[in-house]
């Protein structure tokens, strides 16, 4: 194929417009999407559509923004949750630090197979074993001094699989969601079945979620004053257990309203996304369903952490919106991205 | 006195151009002055430093927004309550309009001595009698349910001595106080000895202040699906006592962080005010001081309502602020106000 050859001067005029018009449609189009992670699929066009109904004054589904809550669970559905719930892991790693100071442990189960390096047998004894792990590593400190450790353990602790710190472990396409949501008046909550002192000191810096909008499991404390200086206690005991039907507990405790959006992937949120899909108006329930053995994990009616069963079976009876991760999404994890 | 007469046009244009520059100034001075109600004394100067100091970034007593957490009280803080606490003046009203459906009140105390109209032998029982009247006329309903009767009592009851609804008896002073620290970055929370059900309905409304940022005491709830609607039910059992030693622990709870700005009035608040001084950096502790006996109400150390008695002490030792409502409000009540 021959060309005819055209004067440098115009040539090099050309490819600059041509740049700067690539450019510009470029940073026009990344302005107006704003889940540029997610395939344009059914669970994009459906929080899109939603979202846009319900700010648009106009429309009978409009929502004032003061009433815009949307609530999100944590594990498995904003980061990962496998092999394990990343807090069990926290509390492992905590184990093997106390031990020193707990000679007992030697021959106290969980603790004693913990420490052998025996995982399987220590998590044998089922939810009890677990609840003395974390009672064991979270309780008998006050709230800063625990919240110093978990910040502690964030920020040199790595996932066993991917080799990553923790906190980047959260799904790119989430976080997307999340400033969307925001930028259209909506406030994100956490209500999660992972404890609330876990994820306070970095959900705002993760997911730009405060404290305060933080809902989860959560210890009994006491305040009392300790050589002059007040402090807040936490005790060896469980105050709420933010799960299941504890989830719409924790929402009703902590915001006094029903959130109009809620986002799960377990049968740990069924009870949340019924609460969301209760009030009158818009709803928008979404479970995301992992399904990408490749770039994540691949599990729901037969895991035993994270299991998707009824609440799979409810999301098709009520037509609630189910995200399939590997169809779904176009990046799962921010270091996937280029 | 003699005056020289002036040419009239002239003297017009003067008492014109002296309206002009009165007008200019007094709206001016409005648009400075946030607190409007607040006579130029020291609390209002303490306040205003502190607002000032920690949202000046070159300030060292800097503050970030996210960080900006003020506490207030309720009951005797942002309105009145004498000649009791206007929730128990609403349980009374409820015992009264339920008494048809439950016969065995007219026998049993504390609803016998109340349905007879003799309050002072219903309140003799003291706590428990109180406690009781709440669980009866609180509980054994739906969230939804009960915020529909505190709104219908809202719009219709009024207050024994001035014949106003509830919601008018709040103080202007702090109502403008809320909208200032609001205006500068805050965000302001309720921390309440009084129930978070009672308060949610109407504090968006009346304050300001959305129903997640109310804490009090609260109930036990239940989430149940009830013949097809989920539904969130108020138990008769007490889940938090948001009073003394309690309000820290809500803070905890709630909002996961030490508030820098907290403002009571009685000794349930004492324990509010040490853990919002016990943070590093700025920090401002308030005591309303009920002083006015004309406008409003005069008590502190020996009232079986709002005693202000170890909180008056440490506030002196502590160096908090202490407004005298005598002297530090111009205005007490908005209906006061031209």
């Amino acid at each position: 194929m021959t060309t005819r050859p055209v004067p440098n001067r115009t040539a090099h005029a050309a490819v600059l417009m041509f740049t700067a018009l690539l450019l510009v449609c470029g940073s026009v189009h990344a302005g107006t999407d704003p889940l540029p992670s997610w395939n344009d699929t059914a669970p994009k066009r459906a929080i899109i559509t939603f979202v846009e109904r319900v700010t648009t004054p106009t429309d009978r589904e409009f929502v004032p923004p003061a009433e815009r809550i949307a609530a999100f669970d944590n594990d498995g559905t904003l980061w990962a949750e496998q092999p394990m719930y990343f807090q069990l892991l926290f509390a492992i790693d905590r184990v093997k630090t106390l031990a020193p100071q707990h000679p007992e442990w030697r021959t106290q189960e969980p603790f004693a197979s913990l420490l052998k390096g025996d995982l399987k047998a220590a998590l044998a004894g089922g939810e009890p074993a677990i609840v003395q792990m974390v009672m064991a590593t979270h309780a008998g400190m006050t709230a800063d001094e625990f919240q110093a450790i978990v910040k502690d353990w964030m920020a040199t602790a790595k996932h066993p699989v991917t080799g990553r710190p923790y906190t980047e472990m959260v799904y790119q396409p989430m976080l997307e969601l999340l400033a969307y949501l925001r930028a259209n008046g909506f406030k994100t909550f956490i209500v999660s079945g992972g404890s609330i002192e876990f994820m306070r000191p970095w959900t705002q810096r993760v997911y730009g979620i405060p404290p305060e909008q933080v809902i989860g499991t959560r210890l009994k404390t006491k305040f009392e004053v300790r050589d002059g200086k007040p402090v807040l206690l936490q005790l060896p005991a469980i105050d709420l257990i933010d799960d299941k039907a504890g989830k719409p507990v924790g929402i009703g405790q902590h915001i006094g309203r029903i959130p109009i959006v809620a986002f799960g992937n377990s049968d740990g949120d069924l009870e949340m996304l019924q609460w969301a899909t209760a009030g009158t108006g818009a709803r928008l329930a979404v479970i995301v369903h992992h399904t990408d053995a490749d770039r994540e994990w691949a599990y729901d009616r037969q895991s035993s952490v994270g299991r998707l069963d009824t609440a799979l079976d409810e999301a098709q009876a009520g037509g609630w919106t189910v995200v399939d991760m590997k169809r779904d999404w176009k990046v799962v994890f921010p270091f996937e991205k280029r």
